[in-house]
């Protein structure tokens, strides 16, 4: 077989789309956010990527159906005030190895590149190690003439941690994007603890994305949901935490928690 | 040297057969079930299969003749009440690296393929990490218009369990057989300990398989014989774990497991 | 760069070759026994093999000088009472991964056809994992009318082990040149304990080889040393882990030494 | 993609020119030598190295600018006395695996011969996993006719650790070089701890390299900073290590770190 099959279900005809990122990564929040935003604005399947490098196995649903594991490709027309075209990537994986990470970015880029795409956005968590309150959105760009308008949409360029690096598909989309398509690039890295899947993250996200192509009907009723059940879960896991804790443990050393 | 390596036997001519995979994997289920089959209806070896994918390995037989592992294909025409063709798949190993499973897979659907396979039974275990006594036999399908047979058949679909993953060659046979060779699948998959090889399990999934294929006068002594001898030798194992147990426990701990 | 490079210094005219492999492994009592044989008949070196799947290294000698790690192909015509042309292989390494296993012992065996090898000798170690006296000789062998010439010369066929499995450079030249290239093959393990290289083994190993090839007048002086040497080192290592456990033991707890 | 992309900024028409290999290693040795001498000869760069055997990975600097992780080509026509061209070789990492650090070592060999390099210096840390007062230089050459001179600049051929091996570009460079596209080598290995980042040790390798090709206005004083700095950094850690040994051990037992 090929190492990539890309099974196109249509090939939509776009004029300079956005190309817009979210696989799975720290907290899952490019995944969720770009699910949230396929859903909302009712962007359409047209290809499915299949390849070596993603994992050997197929996902069972509820009703006892397997499929493959796979990354999905969507566009919409005319999205927002701007009427953009615009590409959504999504998928169940990322490539497994790194070789595999960068032959499956190249070849996305290929067919973005087809597509005419100029711009890519790409979105992601940003692993804080600790609860984030309000998470904020740091952002990288692969040219000092996007650093503006990122500003002006919220976006974070934290100078406190420079020349840190970011890994996998969010970050070669970018890399080889601007190094052998010449593509512009911008990440969009939510804060997260990394420690659970990230709504509130995502919804963060989504916002400054939204802001940026010009979208502003958008509803975030579903993400605020999952948002509510994750917090829910967590605190049950923190106070489990505690209440072992408690076992090993002087109150007065527990005071740091309250 | 080519990365697999089909050798043929035999090209048989065969009338829309149903492929049927046991490699091995959890409890060894679908190994046992395809060699115990092979024997029963006599079928015959027509491919051996060797890849650079496999183990880099000879066994070596009590003779002391040595040979390299393999992947190994069976056909018998005209099996059961409905005079089906089918072809069984068992081997030595499965693919060893993520991509090598893709890549023998695929050979396989492509031998498939030719032979004008439509149908892929695949057979493997369920490991459910505990010893199971009358284990069940639990199904995945690659489309909806396949459940209601199957459940017909005594197949389980667990909507406890959903959107779990099935790994490796029995999983990716349906996904790669689906969306890329447009091929039928049903996985059958006998629950098990997984701590041990289990006889049971595959002949309660033969006995979903050969209800579904038509055959009604298999037997299954030599099953039930090595079922018999994994069980005493299991029982040995925990009478062991037990009193090791009892020396560093006091009784009152142990009342859990009487 | 090409995966392997076969850098002739010389293509040999050999007449129906015997193929000796002794590359590093268990005890390396294989490598032991190709090397000593080389010295003694006075082989010829005619290729050495570069490859990607040997560790990406340079050994560097007590001048100074650097060398990249290979595999080596030496040759001798009319050796031994029967004048015999023979090929032997010996080296640095086997190769780093599984395929590269594969694809390495795939070019040796493509390179030995082009010479007319139809018969191939792989020496290896047998690990017992605990010191060996008076080592045996094990063999395996690529058809049962080899077994019987084989046990004259004094190589044990195990009944006790079988269906156990020969992994690595020996395993594969077996399989592989049978499978795919129709040369027979044995394979001569010396029983050893795994922990040090082992010139014993390696000695009797060759003992069995010569007396099947037909060489007499060999001189195992050299080899005698090593053994010597590494059996003092030996005992030396044993004597430290006595007087050791001799700190955190009772005497009594020793007595299974003695 | 290609495995290995190369993008040239500029061809340098250069005459016999030195190939000089900086990549990160133990204790950064070669890296920060060859980057110090790119910014005291003000070398300039013409070719930008990517591959799918680097991470996977963009590096983002203080501005929030990310660039694809690569390695980097540097030239300068007349340098020193002898008024010779050099290539200068550095970049954020070496290959990711055993074939990638073959396959992208070869590139860069395949680039120096079209250049007609026909000597290579690698440079490099020698790890003693001591603290280490006044770092010599060790050295290793693909031939007999450089020892000579090698020593006479100072190299040290340590008889005490023959047969020892360099892992990586620094050795690839040198025995692909010499087996493969016949290029004369000789890799400088400042002798270095291994737990730091080692600037004192890269000058006195960019020292040794200096009087080799005829350099001598070159200035240390940023190496010297950063040994500075290095060493202000790595008393504190020792002082913190010596302090919590304090906490678990009795002041006699720390004796032998006075």
């Amino acid at each position: 077989m090929d190492e990539i099959i890309v099974k196109y279900l249509e090939k939509p005809d776009l004029k300079d789309p956005l190309f817009i990122e979210g696989l799975p990564g720290v907290g899952n929040v490019g995944k969720l956010a770009a699910e949230h935003l396929i859903d909302e604005i009712e962007a359409t399947l047209f290809a499915e990527i299949y390849s070596i490098y993603l994992p050997p196995q197929v996902l069972v649903d509820e009703d006892g159906i397997a499929r493959l594991v796979n990354n999905l490709m969507y566009y919409k027309k005319g999205v927002g005030d701007k009427e953009r075209d615009i590409i959504i990537l999504t998928g169940d994986y990322q490539g497994m190895t790194p070789q595999g990470q960068y032959i499956l970015t190249d070849r996305l880029l290929t067919i973005a590149k087809e597509m005419n795409v100029g711009m890519i956005f790409s979105l992601g968590g940003y692993g804080q190690g600790q609860m984030v309150d309000k998470p904020r959105v740091l952002g990288a760009v692969t040219g000092p003439e996007l650093v503006e308008e990122a500003e002006e949409r919220g976006i974070i360029f934290d100078q406190d941690h420079p020349a840190s690096g970011i890994v996998g598909a969010s970050g070669l989309l970018l890399g080889l994007g601007k190094s052998v398509y010449d593509m512009d690039g911008i990440c969009l890295m939510g804060e997260t603890s990394g420690y659970f899947v990230d709504p509130t993250a995502a919804r963060e996200v989504l916002e400054v994305l939204t802001s940026y192509i010009g979208i502003s009907e958008i509803s975030y009723e579903e993400l605020d949901e999952k948002a509510a059940e994750v917090e829910a879960l967590a605190s049950k896991v923190m106070e489990l935490e505690m209440s072992n804790l408690g076992k090993d443990t002087k109150r007065e050393d527990l005071s740091y928690i309250g």
